[in-house]
């Protein structure tokens, strides 16, 4: 038989890399894995020693929260260009989030006419809705829900209140959909905030503390309890200290189900080494706090981290330019730089940086959200989504980057690799030089029968 | 030599009880304590083979809640009948909170002026307010702080918001002082009680689900996770179920100071069994769940529970009498009936009730607010605060109760043991029959150095 | 390119079975692994939806005790005919046990000339020799070292004192080689079969009360407690209870090296269901215990067993026909019936049987005995050592067997599958009907680098 | 009234200290305990600031290993002269060990023909012997058996074989009677000694690695889990390093009957400080192992050492000056030194050396062997044992030692404090110069209803 594809290089399995190796490719599907003679193919693609890894799943983007469901454009052509081939993208888009079946069909059809990535998708519900869209949304193929204790928005992205967090909860208890938090509790940081301004600290080192762990870790408990309260899967999508982690795993040793997530700034930032550097350019929230990267690294790996995200958002740098730290936008881009950022913070630590990325760009966050085992390992019979990683050192130029924004805090920061070819369902998508898929190659992904609690 | 007092019958000491024994008192003190032949004393009480034990710290009271200050007396003469010898009363007095420490002055001094049983003093602060009267109250005395996460009454029993909480905490981090909370989420509470009253649910049976473990639960969580972050003791004043001692438990284990308390109402009562005869008479906050009972008594006995109270409740029988429950005032008379009942629940229960009763009532109690060695225990040269309890079974009454309430929940219920004297530093306070002692008798008691965390 | 062998089937890799799938081999080694179209080989085997899984590799027999090292010929044909393509066998060789590294060469050598699968092997040290010996027999290439705390024969399977024990252990600390050990007290041993024997109990009933849990456990908690205080890794060959495992578990959490091995008739037989029918043919050291097969399968689910193995004996079963049960052999053929029955046993409870085979029966023994990544799985460059288990039932008929011995306690046992063909190193060995591969086909393997503890 | 004794001081009451106050005895038993005035008696003894504590409960002594029964006269007017009112003497009498009815009831005698102190004994079992003595010496008021896994002599103090030691944990089972055990793995002891020998080490340097902690954890281990397959209680009578309290606490947390003891001098000496000094005065079996003193404190403050003692043995200085060590006798004088060497190792550590005095040497071994309430404790109805301490140090000079033995390793020790007088069941036994009651005045104690694990 002839393949479609075959890709040679060092395959990283899920039990280790294999070099000189291949994946074989026919129907967008792996069909074959195999070691030194590669078999015949309609073509070919030698990466040498380079490795090929599975297509990263970033578990955490913002496609929409500025340009609307148009954004999935740029959003998904740099995550191509960074390796990402799946997109868990959040709700929160504007000028109205997906709380509804309607909008959910609307952002589907947008990802089928937009998306150089495949893309899965949050749902969320709005104040004073009813739990009746709840099932709807899930038969729709989301794969996750989510809310906010802090309003950022009244439309877009409004806090929930602790009752329609009960009741949604409630709503999911008898599913493995998780409840996703974006966990602040809104009267401590209205308070610290309003401390902070009355005194004039505007500046990035007062926004850690506008916004202190006891604000994250009050939200943080409060929504667990409530998730422990109704047997539903709550999960907390940021996490900033060790502190996090350990009330996840209490409630895990309590038998519910709890679950953590960080994001690749909080390992590789620091306000007080980076913050007159970097001012507004690395303000996110929950803050990313002075002296914790050690310890968020020793909550990797001693297995607390559901897996690692980029929460990217797609915010121009205007928004960033403001006098006072407080007005400044939350978030940052993050799609193209995740996957190199993530693999060199592990690599200049003397971790397997190989294995290590696999498990947390790739394997978990498929696992996480039902994608498993269609994505996030190179196995038989799974989606061809393949990233070429190369050992081949670079800076990172934000000017290059392909999602519209240009800029970042990586901006001039040295990676171990670069991502020379990406391929979406087989198909070459990233040549190394520009995105060569068309806007539509990437397809809406449903929520299917994996199970992270079992 | 030649004691003031001499009170014989079985003594129960801290570890155990002595027959045939003897408590000698000078000075208001215990000077001795001795078996068989007793000393010479100006005045001897042979109380057979009936037991003596420390005088009850009932940790849990609102004295003024209904009358303001005045009703200090009537409240403590119910406790001294009840041989209980101090209470520890709540900050939320009518027309206004213990918040100032002038308050606390006006406040020593209707103990002053009507006290017949020792008394110590919670404080607690206002919407607003600064922590700057939280140091003068420690100074000037007070146990211990409390606020709500509900809100009662917006003058006298107001819902602190979460800053403020953290503000009061991070006031109390150095100090041995607890922060306690009556711990009810007001979004839950209030969305169900809305939904309560639509569909016309309107008895007590509909009262435990008005308020469900979800909102107790939640505020609880919240709260030790507040008193974690910043260091200071976190301690919940009523906790329904076991997932709640759990949840303090997991704070003690990760390194935290936080505690948990008992109601004796909650031992006692079932909606499902006692809601017909009872109605509102047993509605109170938290409210009691069904089928709890059992597993509230394996609290205790695992060491989780800190310590019982009546949480007692001065308001008249007539704020029970409501076309709807949610109408109805909660709380409920609980000073007289304290000691019998947990003693005969215990009794009931198989267990070794003179112990579990002094630990629980007494010695706990005495301990937590700082009040050990000189209240709690019957050890040479505390405060001469002893209680003699009778074997001889009763059938409650509160028609002869002396806190001028004249109803109570447990009437009607048979105890097996009656409070037939009680000593408040030596003096017979309570003969059997009348409270003896004068208004003013008893003193306000100020915190003291015993630490519950040592 | 054209591979040597291509089989399909449903191929069963580490994270789960791939149905219509193939493995295709060069050399020797697992070259591919693909799904539906299988690629050009000069030979091509349809297994059809049979199960392809790894060889077994077997990690406890005894091929030498009875027939000496010719013993391998007879005792690696049954292997080949039940799918095991890798045994780890015992030291305890007739005349003289494997001690010194010229009885190793001359054990490789009869290898080399009558193995029909690949043999790793156990040393030894005898009473009296000196640690000498030890470090050339590592570099030789044993997997482990074995002693025994009972003396079955003084010159082949002898009794080694605690200060050799120590002395042992001391001198592999600072290796990954494990010291195994036979588990049983010699006096407690000794006495119980002197009472049972002046009682006259004679009979199979009389067995496991004559050899003590106390015995088996006692010899247990010694043995670990020397490998804790010299830091080597200590291994216990046969656990009959639970109590063993929790003991492993102990020594674990307290941060040293143990582990505790079932063997498949601890999880089939039970003296007080099969005594009467089995007599002797069910005697094994230590025994088998009435009503322990359920709690051992629970020692399996939660992790606490190393691996499965058969302890397969080659005894003639003249050995077994003896008027006192004291008198018989102990031991019992298994090789053959190791995979089925397992399998079988497994399937019984309602487990995922072919995952949890090739986890305790393929993957666990080959990394304990550091032979993983070429044994023990499908994967890319391990041996393409395979057995194709058919979902054929079949009732076990030992005179059948391979093994020259032709009795078992698995006859008229049923299994719910058939070894049909076993592949080694890519060569037909075994075709469902004969053996077919050639004395010497097999190989010794050494001892490699994969570690249990890391 | 007017009672016989009243000594007054700085009474050590169960929780704590009580300054200024007095013990009042009346017929041998504590009668009363009061603070300031005391009352009549007709005699009084004021001890000033003195500390008067209970009289300790040495719990191994070897009383007669050497001059036989009538060794209990020098050794028991030792114990008066430091405070112990209350021997528990081991069972291996010269010539012949404590093992039948018969044995006991001449011990007794003795005992009342000799003693200056109470004495608890501890019975033994010889080889061969059956179990049928057991029950009789449990009636007859034996409070614990011991055997040894170590053959000091062969008729006095024999090794006892594995089966012989489940026997006995068997026939104690459904008691609350200890089985305890020297600890010490003969084969492993004899190899190294010889070894030792061999290469003229002969120095006390040599005495801990000649019988190394192996040794005496693998008899550790052993002896617990007999203990644990019969489930009787076993005690380990002296544990050398933190990993055999480990060992002990695994089997408590696994739901057995475990204890270990220690003794004072391994909280004293260390054979690399002291040893040039000391030589063998200072060999005692298992040995004093170096740089143990900080992490042996470390288990005592964490609750896992059951009590200590002094094993105090009754060797002349003679037995100690062999060419060899291993010629040496083991053991060292200790009774008249127990009380005050631990209350000063624990004053030295800043610890509250009074309260874990009297927790450890007094509290402790009396609930062990089934003495308190009767002993152990200041407290009504106790049997009046009192010892006054003063804080006078004192420079250790055993040449006026009471002891007939005349030499110690703790000559020219300092010791903070004196002990003054002590009281046997409240006559005057030691006034401080010298012994003033009479031989005979100490009692045989049998074992009481108290219980260890309730």
């Amino acid at each position: 038989m002839t393949f479609d594809l075959v890709v040679r290089g060092t395959v990283v399995l899920p039990d280790g890399p294999a070099e000189d190796s291949w994946v074989a490719v026919s129907d967008g599907k792996i069909a074959a894995i195999g070691t030194r003679n590669a078999p015949a193919a309609r073509e070919i693609f030698d990466a040498g020693d380079d490795l090929i890894i599975p297509g990263v799943v970033d578990g955490q983007t913002h496609a929409c929260s500025y340009g609307g469901l148009p954004g999935i454009r740029s959003t998904t052509r740099s995550a191509i260009a960074g390796g990402v081939t799946t997109i868990v993208d959040m709700p929160y888009d504007n000028p109205a989030p997906l709380n509804t079946l309607e909008r959910l069909v609307d952002k589907i059809a947008a990802i089928n006419e937009h998306a150089h990535a495949d893309v899965a998708l949050y749902g969320t519900i709005m104040p004073g809705q009813t739990t009746d869209d709840i099932e709807p949304l899930i038969e729709g193929g989301v794969v996750a829900f989510k809310i906010s204790t802090f309003e950022s928005s009244p439309t877009r992205f409004p806090r929930i209140a602790s009752d329609q967090v009960l009741a949604t909860f409630l709503a999911l208890r008898d599913t493995s959909v998780p409840l996703g938090v974006h966990n602040e509790d809104q009267e401590i940081v209205r308070a610290y905030i309003a401390a902070a301004k009355a005194s004039n600290r505007n500046g990035i080192e007062a926004h850690s503390g506008s916004r202190p762990p006891a604000a994250e870790l009050a939200a943080t408990a409060q929504f667990l309890e409530l998730g422990a309260a109704s047997g539903a899967h709550a999960h907390i999508v940021h996490l900033t200290t060790p502190r996090g982690f350990q009330l996840v795993d209490n409630y895990l040793a309590d038998g519910f189900r709890a679950t953590g997530e960080l994001c690749v700034h909080y390992l590789w930032f620091d306000p007080d080494r980076d913050g007159a550097e970097l001012g507004a350019r690395m303000k996110v929230n929950p803050p990313i706090r002075p002296g914790q990267i050690d310890a968020l690294w020793d909550e990797i790996l001693s297995g607390r981290v559901a897996f690692v995200s980029s929460d990217h958002s797609s915010w121009p740098v205007d928004n960033k330019f403001t006098p006072s730290i407080f007005d400044a936008g939350a978030g940052v881009p993050g799609l193209e730089t995740l996957l190199p950022a993530f693999y060199t913070a592990a690599d200049n630590r003397g971790l397997d940086a190989a294995a290590i990325t696999v498990e947390q760009l790739c394997e978990r966050p498929a696992k996480f959200f039902g994608l498993w085992p269609k994505k996030g390992a190179i196995r038989l019979g799974a989606d061809a989504d393949l990233a070429v990683l190369s050992r081949r050192p670079q800076v990172w130029d934000s000017s290059r980057a392909h999602d519209e924004l240009c800029w970042s805090p990586f901006d001039g920061r040295a990676f171990c690799v670069t991502v020379t070819r990406t391929y979406l369902g087989g198909q070459l998508a990233w040549d190394g030089v520009a995105v060569v898929n068309n806007p539509g190659a990437g397809r809406f992904v449903r929520r299917g029968s994996s199970h992270w609690f079992e």
